[in-house]
Order: structure tokens, then sequence, then C-alpha cells
């Protein structure tokens, strides 16, 4: 039995011979490689987020609130003061991560014998989950420099209908954010074609030079905005995604989730942020400065970088950027190989884990000259 | 747009029309409608919990481990200690409530173009969610006294060939537990017919007069058991559920399972009630003694009642049950209709619970009898 293995077992097609998702976690002094938030949650916070879980776990013997009220009504107020449009508690769902939001979202207007199209590199997750959800893949094209190409994208997704379009703004892995006015112009090929559901991914959008595009949901039933609390709420392990939109898609998702999906614990320690939704906030600030200071570093050193609007910087362009990638961890800095030819990404660390990446780099950009 | 509504999106053609699943969330005295643990946890597990979290907050920042390690193997050796067979982090697999992992399992062996059964009445959820992941669904036969027909059973697996079979022991609503060599058969059947993966639902086996079925998992690499930490643990709150099985089932729904799904905060909860197990499995023993009560009062009152392993009873049978149910709410219970024709079900609570239920259910019986 010792060699029975997957392929012994009567899995799907489609998951023959995949591995699953997930960057390498490698004990490194440095890791700039999967976007976290370098801050830890300041002690006051940690200190509520006790008090919200012992009053949680005294009543943990109950299953916990289905519908998030309490959670979901200050999602939408933090959504509502700061992101220049009033929404409601009839307006958010959350889930497990934007990953699980995602998930039900494919699960409602995806699936079986329905397509989904992304424009890539982007989210890989969008993708894969829709390979989970049994809805067809369709990759949608960029220009060369990563933006959008218009034109071209309307005309796919006029020629291949999909039911569900995702724009992710800013974009992961390169950074970019995506103009609202392209955004409008993607909700309206995608209303023409068939009409499908636009998912606008904006887990990045607090680092953005730019605002959220919350106020395009007036009057577009069928866009959704997700976000999340991994990275400017600098809460990656708590995994805590929602989503903006009309209340019919909120009651949408609702047919598909797991009963009960969101344990009490964590609605508690997503409660106890919020309550410190302003302090985060100012990490956001520095780290935005140290986004910018990378941007402007790596292009002194003589590197080709992407516009960012979010944590993290696509650099490049190398011949093997794999092979630079080894040598950037051979100098104790891990960073993430995306599998975009030519481009590697760093996430915006502290000062002194940019410091230590910017140092690495430059070393190398002297051994490459010299 | 204020008459906007779900009909309008364009959601699945099998969601149309469905509401979302969930028993009626009422504020009444007693509540036995859920099969929550009525003892809330112990002091100082709930303290235990504060330390752990507290731990997990300062490392909030980052993302949980992704796989689970130090959980896995706590609940290895929880199954090992109780099941009578020994395994370890290889064998397990953990998820956000047991729906997640039946979630998991359908999108790894079931899905678009496969079908999953189950010998119904049992828990619904295994049809939803089949139905959530594109599984076709095969509703089983089962006995007149809620016993699975092996015969037919056998015969249906034969004839529609499905991919997943479910086997609930202890049964969810009917409480009846399936003996191991009924098991054993439909196992073989299974694996004559396609081969398929059978999942043993074990959410309820620690209120069971029997063993868990773990030991039949030797030489039987097509067999899962599933297990969850919201009944006997006393935590229906924390949303645990997990699955024990030959190692390759582990490696396989880990090509579908989202990056990350389980928080740092539930685990750190998780490993702090491991560490309570002896005191939990303490209220498990008087929940059981009350479940024996109820069953000997109901019958001695003059119901029917199916055995019961579990920690609820199924009692009957009514001209029209939910009739019933409103009358024992009216006096101030909530027990639950599962839509059984003819049965209700009622969750063990506290003594004083229980007391409560049985005047109601009393009470009825006089005035029907008057």
């Amino acid at each position: 039995m010792s060699s029975f293995g997957i392929d012994d077992l009567p899995v799907r097609d489609e998951l023959r011979g995949k591995s699953p998702y997930g960057a390498p976690q490698l004990d490194v002094p440095v890791r700039l490689n999967t976007n976290e938030n370098p801050y830890a949650l300041p002690e006051p916070l940690v200190e509520r987020i006790v008090e919200r879980v012992r009053e949680a776990a005294r009543n943990l013997n109950r299953y916990p609130d289905r519908d998030a009220v309490e959670l979901r009504t200050e999602l939408a107020k933090y959504l509502t003061d700061t992101g220049k449009y009033a929404v409601g508690l009839e307006n958010v769902w959350a889930a497990n991560g934007s990953n699980e939001v995602i998930q039900q979202l494919l699960q409602t207007f995806g699936g079986p014998g329905r397509t989904a199209i992304g424009f890539e590199p982007s989210y890989s997750m969008h993708g894969l989950i829709a390979r989970g959800t049994g809805t067809g893949w369709i990759s949608g094209p960029r220009n060369e420099d990563f933006t959008i190409d218009l034109a071209a994208a309307e005309e796919s997704i006029a020629e291949n209908r999909p039911d569900v379009v995702f724009i992710t703004t800013p974009n992961n892995p390169t950074g970019n954010a995506v103009p609202p006015e392209t955004v409008i112009a993607l909700y309206e090929a995608a209303q023409a074609a068939k009409p499908s559901m636009v998912v606008v991914d904006e887990a990045y959008i607090e680092f953005s030079h730019g605002d959220s595009l919350l106020p395009l949901l007036e009057g577009r039933p069928h866009l959704v905005v997700s976000r999340t609390m991994s990275k400017a709420f600098g809460a990656a392990g708590l995994r805590l995604g929602y989503l903006a939109a009309h209340p019919a898609v909120v009651d949408a998702v609702q047919l598909v989730r797991l009963p009960y999906h969101l344990s009490a614990v964590t609605q508690a320690t997503a409660l106890a942020a919020l309550e410190h939704t302003e302090t985060l906030l100012k990490y956001v600030e520095q780290l935005k400065a140290e986004r910018d200071r990378l941007v402007g570093e790596l292009r002194a050193i003589g590197y080709e970088v992407t516009e960012s609007d979010a944590n993290f910087v696509q650099f490049g362009r190398f011949a093997d950027a794999h092979e630079v990638w080894q040598k950037i961890l051979d100098r104790g800095v891990l960073v993430r190989d995306n599998g975009v030819p030519g481009w590697l990404r760093v996430s915006a660390g502290t000062p002194e884990e940019n410091d230590a990446f910017l140092d690495a780099v430059r070393e190398l950009k002297k051994e490459q000259n010299a």
C-alpha cells in the first residue's frame, strides 16, 4: 500500500498531474514573497482581539451568527467611510478569505457549462478557483506594459460571451491599477454580450494612489467589488474576505455558501480589527511610501519597474527570472517568481527588509555589469 | 432598481427558486433544534483559547500555516487515542467545518459529469453540497425503520455506479448507527461498481454506544471517515471539521483546497480545545445519559422513537409533524422539523432543557388523548 498515490484514486481528470497552489514557504531572514503586511498588529488591538474572542469562546458551543450581521454592518461602515460610496449590511457579504468569496461567486454565476475570463498575468487563483468549480477559463489579453488591451478585451468578451469577468485592480502580480473608464467599458461589453457578472478584485486597493471603484456600483447590479482584510488590515492569518454589490448578489451567494461558514472566532477577530482601522491605515501609508521608494530605487539601480498601486513591485527584465530569484534567495531575501517571463515580484516590507532586498539586487546588478 | 432581485441575475438555473439552507433561528427559551452541545466550554479552556489566540494574533499579519501541521498532528493523536486505530498527520486533513471537508471531497472526486449517492433521510448538506459542486445526486433507499436497506443499496450502487457514496453514522436526523458490516458491504459494492470513494460521516460518533469505524481504513484506500469538533468538543462556533483517510486522499484534496483556508485563530482555538479533550468527553458522557433518558421517557409517554447513537432523538409519529413542531414551539421549546414525514428531532440539552421539552410533549399527549 506504500506505493498507492493520488493517481491510484478516482480524482477528476483535470486534477491529474497538478500540484497544490502556494508559494514556497522557506525559512529565510527576509521574506518578501507573499505580499503580507510586515507590521504586526499593535498590542492594544491584540488585546481587543483577546477580549472579543474570550466572549465568543464562552458561547462557542453554539453555532456562529450564520449571516454575520454585526461584521457585515461594520465592513459596510468601513467601505462607506473610505470608499466614497455608501453601502449597508445588505450590500456586503463576507467569507473565509477573498478566495472563498470568489469561489461562492463562481458557484453562483459560473460552474459547469459556463465560463469566466481574466486578463493575464493576474491573480492566478481566479483561474484555479474556476477550475475547482467546473467553470471554463478564458485567458484574456494584456498589453506589453501589463495594462489591459481594451479593444482586444472587448473583442474577447463579445466573442466568448463569458459569464463572469474578473478585473484585478491594482493587478497582482504586476501592481498596476485599472482606470475606471476601462472597467466601465468592460462592464458594458459584458452586459452587451450576455449579460454577465463583472468582479472587480480590489484586494490591494488601500495601497493605491487612486480611489476604490466602489462608486461604480451605482446603477450596475451585475458589478461586484471584492476585498480582503489580509493586506491593509495586516490580517493575512485571519482569512477574511468580503464583497460589496447589489443586495440581490448578496442574496444569491447565500444559495451556495456553506451554512455557518464563518466561525465565531473569525467574526470576533475581524470586528476587533475594524475597531482599529485608523491605526492600521497609518501602517498602510508607511507601506505606500516604502513601495514608492522601492520603485524609485529599483529604477535608479537600472531595473525596469511596472507602475505600482499595490504593496508590491514587479521588476525586471531578466533573461532568466528564476535564476535571478535564486540569486536573491542566496542573499537571504525571498521574493516571488510568479511565472511571468522576465519579471519578479517583491512585497514592500519594513524599511530594513526593503534595504536588505535593495542591497541584494544592487550587488547582482554590479556582478552583472562586471 | 428596488425591484431588482435574484431572478434578475444570471444565477445558475439549478439555483433558481431555491432558499439558503439553515434551520430557523428563533429567540426561544429552550433551543433543541441544531444538535448543539448545551454545555459552554469550561472557563480554563476559554482562558487557554485566549492565550493561544493572543499568540496567533501577534503574528496575524502573516499567512497561517497552510498545511495546519500542528493541528492535524493533534487531531491524529485524538483519533488514535479514541478510535482504536493509529493514524498520523499524513492521514488527517482539516477544514472550516465538515461541510468544507465534504465540499473538498466532492470537488476532488465528484463534480460535473459525476454522481454521489446518499441514503435518505440523512444529513441534507451532502445533497446540497453535491448540487453546489455540480455533482449529480442520487437519493438512495432506507427501510421503514430508517436502517439502510442493504440489498436495495447494493443494487442502486451497481446500477448507478456513483463516484462518491455517503454513509452517515450515526445518521442525522434519524439517530441510528450503521453496523460496520453494512459499511463494508457498501464499500465492496462501490469498489465493484467503479471504484468509487466511500465517505463515512461520523459527525456524531462520540455519542454512539458503539465504536468509530476508523479501523475500517486499514486496507481500504477509497474510504474516508469525516469528523467534526462541533458536537463532542462543544465547538459549533469554531467550524472545525476533519477527515481521516489514506495519505493519498489527503494529498488529493489539497489540489482543490483554497490556499490558507484555515485561519490562524481557528487553528489556535482548535488546538486549545484538543488540550482539554478529557474534560469535554465527560460532557459527552452526560449527554449520552440524557439522550438515553429522552429515548426512555418519550417511549414511556407513548411516542415512537428511533434508536439513537447521537446527541439527538427522532420521535413521532405524527399525522402532521409541522403542526406538532409549532405546538411545541408555542410551549417555548424549539425542536427541528427536518421534513421527514411523521417525525421530529430533538437535540439532547441540559437536564433542565430536556425536562422542559418532556413537559411540553407530555402536555401535548394529554391534550391529544383528552
